[in-house]
């Protein structure tokens, strides 16, 4: 089939100059080798959207001024030249017209997180992944790693046992400076709630902890305790967040994610105790799993092994020893993408339990999470269900 | 003076054979070659008793049947031959009446946590210590390890700035086996109410985390919002704490203390972000302490280095990179509860807030966070002042 | 100028399935998204060659039988489709041969390391390279890594003062087992004189040993003592090597290499001991550079702060605290590579020492070194002279 | 009997005030509580010695005035009084003396190491021991760790396979400053040869590293090529050593010792490669040892725990995760040599191979080392058998 004979064409919303996140995606797509991009609208100003284009070799008449002009030209075009997804990469606030947009016109889409500025937005946008019947991937990107991946399979094969804690985190001090006062275009939206939405650290990284957590072990959170704060002057939003947690399963939980954690990088950690063994992972040394059972040598595993779960080995690419990091993690996640995105194409779409990346669905969930998270907050952080 | 040329001699309660504490009081006392072991009762078993003084090379004359009889008779020999301090190393139940019994009898104590075995019993010992005028030494051991010391000098010399983010963790998986039922002494009363008081895991380690926070900080925990757990059956007292703090200064933290959390053997962990700085200490490998500050390079300091504070830098007895443990910090409360008992001989006894070890406002301190703790529990986990 | 406003067409010699290091040089030259992949002789075999072309989306009319072939053919096309330069990636054996072949084609060149199959090609390729006048890059891929381009930089600055000891160490265990015997192509090539040379683990990764310690200090290696041996049955090559060192400075040094190392996956570290700091570094975990001094607190530098060297931070792509890795260090060698080939396509070829990437001059220097160390090994680990 | 109902009483020689070591053999030996320090000569200046003597709570009618004085006025004392053994914690000239004069006297020797200053006086203590009957104990301190017993009884149970390859260090900066030239006892008789010896760093920390890997691997050094160096002005002996090893089984190895090397503490780290397994130990986080196998997940082992051989769990005094340290490793040594002189006491001295702490052949051999080490270095580094 020819969907399996070339690149697909992939077409990106933001991640114009001085973005992050969306040179990211272009790196993880372009890793893999089976992608080109061939369409974009980077920036809604003209001349960073122009010279973004030159600068990634597009064809000038392919960059867009607007994503809705993109969608419709792109749609317009011969089945062999239109782009097969879009990548969504601007700020939360405008994540969902933009899937909307480019579903209605029959392109799939790879979308960053959180899903939507809002939680109905989140919502409407489940069903119309639905009414659509394309593929909609959301780069919750750590559980792209192998190890990630070999912890998950952990959990799923039983020999773990029943989940009793689980400590997650993810802690970061880039909000410990007032960038947004300094001009840093990231700190900017990420600060400001009519981009972001209602949560700041807990929707900017505190998802992605959830996610994570949930993603591993597979038993979800039952109820939160949230408190949120906020320390620097003339923030609204949450830069620091501490949870507790209860499982579906009668474990016990913390999470915490924090913007202000003096001299953190991305200190995203996952812990779990389960009653026969124990795992910690550590996405700033990610090529590792430690793995622990009562009275028994410490183990760690170690990214790329024969003895590691068969789905979790061919999760990378390269060998043990040598490293991989964020941008092989993301890549994973593209990969999956990709996959179900030729299947689509190919006529034999997969069912979306068997898609190997964050869905829709992981996106509402993290919607709920943001938005639980805030309510408990506000009553002073009191218990609320998820 | 002639207090300071000669062994200071010490009394024992509790540590007979299958006791680990003791053993821990008489090895750390023994290191710093300041007190001979002079008397004791160590444990109702009279053949443990004997077996135990005998084994420690105690005269048979000074081997007591009861502590009552203990505090008596050594109160009754002559002033160069009787016990000038005594150690209470017996399960949480007895503390107070030894306690008491000693002080009364003009005995100075050093006394293992937590304190007592109810808080009515705590503010009941302050007074009676307050009465006495004689020294009452806490075994708060980990704020003896110099890398703790140094932590608690940043924090003093207002370098650091306003705490932000606290984590304090406790974690072992010494009660993931039901080794109550399996005849070990130690698990035994640590699980049964009637010998350690209303607290399982929450005051066998969670008040060491609890004390360690409040030492290094100097920020007192204002609120808490804590979630006891218990997992395996039979079982009655907490195994596992969860809990939201909030500090006096406005810095928000967590809590964590487990004895089911698999794998762990003695993970406590301190970390504090504060604005202008950060630490991070773990007593698995305590002669080390990171310190974070924004947008500068991450520094670890050593044990014994020139550039500490000078009570940090004196509170250990060997060069850099020779490890020092869990016993040479435990050594370092005795070092300071020898000093403050050789002042008290001499005359010139220090004022409590010059004692270097924790004290009896510790332990009452200590109480309350129990107490609190089990109240926020039994309440869902509501948020209660401290 | 044109050259920068297009991809540049990149072919491929080697790197069919079963190959490791070819799909390492593709998703290194991809992840950049600054050349395209055009045209290729994959493998011997005219299935695998074929079957490795589809894959890639090559035009099949550009998977060719031979490199003598392709580098005609390529030669002949129009300059808007030729190739602009070729990677090397096949056994030792055949580097030479090919890289001539494609220089005198007017080719630019990247080559896999070691450089050559005799000490004598390698000298005779300098001369090719010279004549040429073209680019030649080689990759010893872990001088990619911005954190030892960083360890570069403070041996550069003169803060660091005169080396006095070296500790370079590359381990793996990759040959612990005889997996020559059970089919594994790339065991076989490297276990036999015919496709290695005279070098087996000294040439395969003792050569990026010797590299990176020269790279970082800049204090060429003087004299060598070393010691090779082999373990296995049936083997003739060496798997491990152990050298002591006198470097230009007066410093000295030890240099150990492993192929046999139970356990090791790529164990790369190096240690300097300089006058005024040290500084450590392991591949395994590249993000971090450990700078001493001695009297301070230790410091570990980051990727990506901006307190880094300008070259060093440039050298990565993504914030700190999210790792980059091996592909990324590699590709960074591609970064380096190509900016000289666009230069010189552009009619302002960089001089080879303003190169940011080795040479064909640490090509000779590193078969060098494995003469060398065969020459001192087979005199029963003598000193020679380098 | 009644040498198992008193503490054995100790002597020392050496040690005053401003002594490092001295006061390490007396905690170290206190902390088992099985002696008590009876009588001494701590320093040649009389100010000092009677000063460290009351420091210590001696009876001043024994600090003596000397060793000779010391040991015949020992021997003169009725048996229930005098000491059983003495420690010999002195620089390196006089041991032998000292050694030769308490055994004479019928007292049994504890030894700081290098045991003696020359090779000769070496050999002569050997008959001397053998001669008087009579327990000699080397502190060769790191063998008293658990973990490292551990790691022998690995290498015993055959499970290992042969050795492979060794890479053994000791590396300080202890002599990168002139501490001898600013009035630091510790180092001005390290860096005099008429006190130390014809070695310096070889000696001081060196032979603790090849004493270390034979006692490990219990696969003896056949032949070495040393490499020694100095670099600080006006020293003449040795500061750092580099060696090639060639072990009796046909492992190869690497041995690293330095007193130079910027910002290390005291960095002794054992890795050995055997066919079957590899195990790594490091001295400054020392309750941990890394077990690594082909094709299986890493352990780490950890002190205290059930798994352990039996022997190596009995070697510490204290729980999984409460760290031991340099003191309580060297306690072990003690242990070991009280219990061989309390046998002796009583009748049933035990053979010299059931010894549970080095030996005067122990320490032999480490003369020999050093004598090796240095003819080698002084042919320009050159192969010699051991």
């Amino acid at each position: 089939m020819d969907t399996w004979t070339r690149k697909l064409r992939m077409g990106m919303v933001g991640g114009g100059q001085g973005s992050f996140i969306g040179g990211v995606h272009r790196m993880a797509a372009a890793l893999e080798q089976q992608t080109e991009l061939a369409a974009g609208v980077f920036s809604r100003d003209a001349d960073n959207n122009r010279a973004t284009g030159a600068q990634l070799y597009l064809d000038p008449a392919r960059v867009y001024d607007s994503y809705t002009d993109m969608a419709a030209s792109e749609a317009a075009l011969p089945a062999d030249q239109r782009i097969d997804f879009v990548s969504i990469v601007t700020p939360n606030v405008s994540h969902f017209d933009i899937a909307r947009t480019f579903l209605q016109a029959g392109v799939h889409v790879v979308c960053d997180k959180p899903m939507t500025y809002t939680l109905d937005e989140a919502e409407e946008l489940v069903r119309i992944v639905e009414d659509a019947g394309l593929v909609f991937a959301l780069t919750h990107n750590y559980t792209g790693h192998p190890m990630v991946r070999q912890a998950r399979a952990l959990f799923r094969s039983g020999q773990m046992g029943p989940v009793r804690k689980v400590i997650v985190e993810y802690l970061q001090d880039f909000l410990a400076t007032p960038h947004e006062k300094l001009g840093m275009k990231q700190a900017e939206w990420r600060t400001d709630p009519e981009q972001s939405g209602i949560g700041g650290t807990i929707g900017d990284v505190g998802t992605h902890a959830f996610n994570l957590l949930e993603y591993v072990t597979g038993d979800p959170v039952r109820e939160m305790c949230a408190d949120l704060s906020t320390f620097l002057p003339d923030r609204t939003l949450d830069e620091d967040v501490n949870a507790l947690l209860r499982l579906e399963g009668g474990g016990k939980g913390l999470l915490t994610a924090s913007q202000i954690a003096t001299g953190e990088e991305n200190g995203i950690t996952l812990r779990v105790y389960a009653e026969h063994g124990a795992i910690r992972w550590a996405q700033e040394n990610p090529n590792y799993l430690d793995f622990w059972r009562v009275d028994e040598p410490r183990q760690t595993l170690t990214r790329a092994q024969g003895y590691l779960d068969a789905h979790a080995a061919e999760s990378g690419r390269i060998p043990p020893g040598h490293p991989e990091g964020y941008l092989e993690a993301f890549a994973q996640i593209y990969v999956g993408a990709i996959t179900a995105i030729r299947r689509h194409l190919d006529g034999r779409p997969l069912p979306i339990d068997a898609y190997d990346f964050p869905t829709v669905h992981d996106g509402l969930r993290a919607m709920q999470f943001i938005y639980k998270a805030v309510e408990s907050s506000q009553k002073g952080a009191a218990w609320v269900a998820l």
